[in-house]
């Protein structure tokens, strides 16, 4: 390990595992790490419990990224997360190390404004200096319905997702460029700085029997690919939906699209809930084969791309 | 605030302040921030939810700081904080923003020892490369009983400690000069290193009815000075129990101690309680007055010294 380690290797151990520790918090995990949030069995009520961290240079540049912009986006990835649980956000905790000369007024305003957004108390945190900017949350939400797990996805299953993808990255592409110059770049730069977690499309889903899903944070290829090793399937992608402005490898692999990503016996019936619920359509984009080692995109085997922190 | 911010104030905007956000978490918040961790009323069950950091170069050198006491460290400044809430933990998230150069292992295995030692589940956490080593975790614990505050003390009652001061201060400065040269110099260098969090006695003192209490996190005089803040009230400060081999200064302004600091109306009830559970005896530091303007030190009036991350 002494040559530095990748994401991979690592998360096993916090996010992969078994949950680590003792005593009777951990009779009371239900789903403890490697899902996209923990599930917490208090008495009668169930609810879901997730961490995420953005870091300077690594997630977010300061050259482009507005600080309002790394406070919303520090809370809505984490929303993300809840949602692709089918769990009602309710709290979250937020610390921040960050240099002494940053004005983190902006910054704590973007919390509050995806706290507004998504409806959630922020009930503590921490501040300390550092040389470099880390933004931690941990969110909480609530289970009134079961889990969407990445485990249960079944062979013959449609895979849907709940809209284009590829606009964070295009969006990515447009601030490191400079200023947006026209309406779509400033709409896809926006995809990027402020995502919007699909907490309504996650609770309508849980509410029709949705056993399994994932948010894409890392793109879609290595978040399927994740869900169908979780759940010890294949797949077959016919149709990869592509946001205005952006590429098709944007849309396989640029990630932090935050849509949902899901499998389903009914697409009819997922369609329907939508439409009724207000919601945008979702795109069937393949579908689930039992063969685990058979993963295909327009027929061809293929391999995750996707960018690992 | 365009010229830096200090820790005391950007916190109440995060910390001091009322729950910021929306929707029906906020109406489960029975304590938001301000105190050592949040308490959330879910149906029938209270629970309390504290985030701290800890961050290179600020809270810990890792030139004499073993990676290992980093991952123990972390997790134990935040079983501090239910203990001072008179919580029993549960659960906590981590998240681990790391340059790839280190070797995390230690790191985890420290986690992992603190997991144990103090009875706790870790249910999910994030991990990000990055230029400075921050250690974020959230801890989760049950309130059976009523959570103790930082603004419940009242004037007439008497002050305690659960153990003696400066101990970590003293142990810091063995650290910074190299290896500890004696058993006394190894048990202060691995009371700043390891703190114990307190929270036996943080359980034993919510059951008898204990209602305000903090954990000296940033030294005796400035976290008496919050609870007293909070309370409206002064203090009378008579005695200072030193820890062997640490100062009067290390007492009164080193931090880091995380003894649970108290305020009760029957000491000897305090006492006869802790002698009967096998913990170690409390010591009376002084009382509690009215005047929240009259805040002394062996009968002369004080300032609050410790440090502000």
């Amino acid at each position: 390990m002494s040559e530095g380690w990748n994401e991979a290797d690592l998360l096993g151990l916090l996010t992969h595992g078994p949950s680590i520790g003792s005593g009777p918090g951990l009779a009371m995990v239900e789903i403890g790490p490697g899902d996209d949030a923990a599930v917490v069995e208090l008495q009668e009520n169930r609810y879901s419990i997730c961490a995420d961290l953005i870091t300077e240079n690594v997630h977010f540049d300061l050259e482009y990224f507005p600080l309002r912009a790394v406070g919303f986006k520090a809370i809505a990835v984490n929303i993300s997360d809840l949602a692709a649980m089918s769990s009602t956000p309710l709290f979250a905790t937020v610390t921040i190390a960050a240099p002494k000369s940053l004005d983190l007024l902006d910054l704590l305003a973007g919390i509050k404004s995806a706290a507004e957004t998504y409806g959630i108390a922020v009930i503590g945190g921490d501040l300390s200096a550092s040389n470099t900017l880390t933004v931690s949350v941990t969110a909480f939400g609530i289970n009134n319905r079961s889990a969407m797990l990445r485990s249960c996805a079944l062979a013959g299953e449609t895979i849907m997702v709940t809209g284009p993808l590829g606009g964070s990255q295009a969006g990515l592409k447009v601030l490191q460029s400079g200023q947006p110059q026209n309406e779509m770049e400033t709409s896809l730069a926006n995809r990027h700085l402020f995502p919007v977690a699909r907490v309504r499309e996650g609770e309508a889903l849980g509410r029709i029997g949705t056993r399994a899903a994932i948010d894409i944070s890392d793109g879609l290829l290595i978040d399927l690919w994740r869900l169908c090793d979780a759940s010890g399937v294949g797949f077959d992608l016919s149709e990869v939906p592509i946001a205005a402005g952006a590429t098709l490898d944007d849309a396989l692999s640029g990630g932090e699209d935050y849509e949902l990503l899901f499998t389903t016996d009914d697409p009819q019936l997922v369609a329907r809930t939508f439409s009724e619920e207000g919601l945008l359509p979702p795109t069937t984009i393949g579908r689930i084969v039992a063969d685990v080692g058979s993963r295909t995109l327009y027929g061809e085997l293929c391999t995750p791309k996707g960018y690992l922190h």
